[in-house]
């Protein structure tokens, strides 16, 4: 159990999200001296529940306490846009929801990510897989491999919200200019003439 | 505003939602002595959020007030099985998410109708138009013609609720018997013999 006084020692502290109506993963990354380290991670245990509402309930209840716990400043969610029927897509959606619920009731904002895209910020490789965006965490966030659980769900959720690091600490294009041609339009002063 | 003193007056309350990512419908409906009456109804714009966090957070904070105001013993969703496409059903389930958050969080049991049912049980044609639900529903319950609104999704989430109150005040078909064979060989001193 992390006290919300060591919790004070982060500057930043991510939520990451792997939906699922099976297993849902979850990782909380905290942020110090702009470096990224694991606070704790784990999975939520669906498959006991025959109910699809207990299930979502279930959801509801855990990720609400997960960020009571960890007063996280944003969460990051795994969201593919797409799969293999509306049915399946519909009840990733409610997860998705209640799971959103959670975090929307505290006001704290949600930032989504493709699988393909968390994959890429990870491994460099987008079609990496589970076992691969594991082992690049293990070593970038020096997590002792004894602390790994056996379930890939725990690991692609902290993904989430490194990947979310990742994207928010990156220096931003300067707006408006998507361009060299466009730079050049704007800046005449900063082009030098031959 | 409906008191929580003169909502005491009713024998069961249940709540209808009519989900939509655009506008969301809800509509109150209130049960003495077995016979069903409108309590409250009205809608949830979404249109004017731009963003799909802002939106699903006001179906959250919206369906939440109207859990506490009014209390119901059950929530009647209507929920589409299909949809044009995988994205479409995505986000249709975020909202469905969110909202039935919002009754899971106090407790409040959830029951899920498809449109044609709903259609169904108010009209007695599955494929009835929004507008003979709505005419219907106003003679079922004696609405005045001036309390109805011009948004539709208002009527078809008091549908879905009244639905929901026909379901559940059916007499139940003992159960193990699905046909007269059934019932014949479950039920031999019953049988009249020629």
């Amino acid at each position: 159990m992390t006290s919300n006084n060591t919790l004070r020692e982060w500057d930043h502290i991510i939520i990451g999200i792997d939906p699922g109506t099976n297993v849902m993963g979850y990782g909380i990354l905290g942020v110090k001296s702009k470096k990224p380290s694991m606070i704790a991670m784990g999975v939520i245990e669906l498959n006991k529940f025959e109910s699809h509402y207990l299930r979502l309930s279930r959801i509801f209840e855990r990720v609400s306490m997960l960020v009571e716990q960890y007063l996280p400043d944003e969460m990051a969610i795994e969201a593919p846009f797409f799969g293999k029927n509306v049915q399946s897509m519909l009840k990733l959606g409610r997860a998705q929801g209640v799971a959103m619920a959670a975090a929307l009731s505290r006001d704290v904002p949600i930032a989504e990510y493709e699988p393909r895209k968390i994959k890429m910020a990870i491994t460099g490789n987008g079609a990496a897989s589970k076992e691969q965006v594991q082992e690049m965490l293990r070593r970038i966030l020096d997590i002792p491999r004894e602390n790994l659980l056996p379930q890939l769900d725990a690991t692609d959720a902290l993904a989430a919200a490194l990947c979310h690091f990742y994207e928010s600490s990156r220096p931003q294009v300067e707006k408006g200019c998507k361009s060299w041609k466009e730079f050049i339009a704007k800046n005449p002063d900063k082009v030098k003439k031959g």
